[in-house]
């Protein structure tokens, strides 16, 4: 059988048996012994007697997650660190070190190479990541791979605390960060034209090629107690059906509370909605606890936006509704890279 | 330029340049904020207040690490982890969890990818480490990447310790654990023949394609007082000499202390020291450390060879003496990802 076939996470689940973990985890799983948090989630957590370090790992391959010839390569650099940070801040927690893996065909640029370090030079500044080496080698395909550890934040008590997948329950609130659908509407520009002109048209193919890690927002979550969240890389619907089957409850989103920057309104008036809920790669986080705490982080941070709620529906699944509160149909969308055939996306 | 011209070593230089850090390091050197031990080692370490983590990653890709289709996936998956396993051992560090990214064609076999995993499990228990989770992406080339973090072990006062490659002093004894040249060896025989017969000939294969990391033997000896080593997964004269350059001495090492296999000595009569100099990918520990250290060490582990001696030379490199004590000249070799043209080395 082709792993095209099954999909990425159908090959997840059939490699995760071979080592005997469950996937993708339901609330009853235990994670294995020297774990606090085990695989299926946006990282992986250990326990250690002083601390828990938390792991993530991501790849990106060139024409499969990104368009060589257009996408500069410092950007290449960036978006390689910034994604990794991203799914670090999901947990809650703060990165630390990471080790940057280059597959290079013998005759890629030696200033390509620079430039993508540059890149992720910034986003290491930006993000407070030290890069700690990593490995170079020979390959017929480029890819840049980022492994990055970092450390779980503590509780008053000392405990080390996280935030999950399968933490949500009937009756939480959702809320995401920033705007959702930025970088889906700078990815459809940049497959239109040439070149992008205008603010509102350079802000979205900003928000695309340097999407910002949420980090300090994941931490004020952890800290103020929200136990579940998810980072928003494959697209809204897809990520919140993650929590949704690892949480066995339902999500339900108003549309109409999506926060939808001025940019993408004016940019793509009739399809901002549809680029936030299923655009992929904005790095928001999606955040999810208890009324009292994402009402209070809300009042902290206005740019959080409470967008729907846990509830029991027919099964493990989000449903969209609309102001009349009648349930949207959803395209069959959001990211697996085997069952994806357009190399742009 | 295109990174053939630069190699794999001088990309690296570069590139470390860009983001501030001196390469390769030198005795020195000082580590940034945060790192017990800066790029450009085996791993790099971190510094917490309460230990010492270690880090690194290694890559495999077919056609350039290994033969697709001469050798097992299972074997693919153990040696991926075992490489990165054996960083961490030259560290006398204790691996701790590994996370692996695949990149697989459309048409790559599930099958395959379980075989894989069958090899990452095996070598997962045998040297103690937790399959962490990973990525998988699509792309136009295989290849396997593991990161993989470890522990510094603490010596009797509490404090981290681990062993560099630029602790090297004149004077010091340079032993390496088990054999050298059999790997090797048994790449030639599978470059050579459909099939591999006798026990001596199946014995190099399986050291090559099931190479055993050496972390008791690392830890005892940086727990001894050992200061500095290296693995040997480039050859052994290529490897003594990054350790020659980033101690800034001079190592001899005697042709006719090498410890050779009765195998390899039994298939390669002719052979044998040639591929033990430079034969690459054998992932045993070369370890430098003061006479008194090293013999006490070899008193109680006899598999440990001493090979050679730190001395002053007219420069920071490795000279290899025969019996006479006369240096004899080496061929270019060693492994440099772009410089090599043979993809079956």
């Amino acid at each position: 059988m082709r792993v095209s076939e099954v999909g990425e996470f159908g090959l997840i689940a059939i490699l995760a048996r071979e080592i005997g973990v469950e996937y993708p985890p339901t609330p009853s799983t235990r994670p294995r012994p020297g774990l606090l948090v085990d695989l299926g989630d946006d990282a992986v957590v250990g326990r250690r007697q002083d601390g828990a370090p938390v792991f993530t790992t991501d790849t990106l391959v060139a024409g499969v997650h990104f368009l060589a010839g257009r996408t500069p390569w410092q950007e290449v650099g960036w978006k390689a660190l910034a994604v990794n940070v991203s799914d670090i801040a999901a947990m809650g927690a703060a990165p630390d070190i990471a080790l940057v893996t280059l597959t290079l065909p013998d005759d890629f640029c030696v200033e390509d190479c620079v430039e993508i370090y540059r890149g992720l030079r910034d986003a290491a500044g930006t993000f407070g990541v030290t890069l700690g080496g990593g490995d170079i080698v020979r390959s017929p395909a480029f890819s840049i791979t980022v492994a990055l550890s970092g450390w779980a934040v503590a509780s008053a008590l000392g405990e080390p605390i996280v935030m999950t997948r399968h933490s949500a329950r009937v009756g939480d609130i959702v809320a995401v960060t920033g705007f959702l659908g930025d970088s889906a509407g700078g990815l459809q520009l940049l497959l239109q034209a040439e070149k992008v002109e205008g603010a509102s048209a350079r802000r979205l193919v900003e928000a695309h090629q340097r999407p910002r890690a949420r980090v300090a927002e994941g931490q004020a979550a952890v800290k103020a107690g929200v136990r579940c969240a998810i980072d928003i890389s494959d697209g809204l619907v897809q990520d919140l059906g993650h929590v949704a089957r690892a949480s066995n409850a339902g999500i339900r989103i108003e549309v109409a509370r999506l926060p939808i920057s001025d940019a993408l309104g004016e940019v793509f008036p009739a399809r901002a909605a549809g680029l936030a809920l299923s655009g992929g790669e904005d790095y928001e986080l999606a955040l999810v606890g208890s009324p009292a705490v994402i009402e209070a982080l809300i009042s902290r941070d206005p740019s959080l936006t409470e967008i729907g709620e846990v509830v029991s529906l027919d099964g493990p699944r989000v449903a969209v509704v609309d102001e009349a509160g009648r349930e949207v149909p959803l395209p069959a969308g959001g990211w697996d890279h085997f069952a994806a055939t357009d190399p742009s996306r």
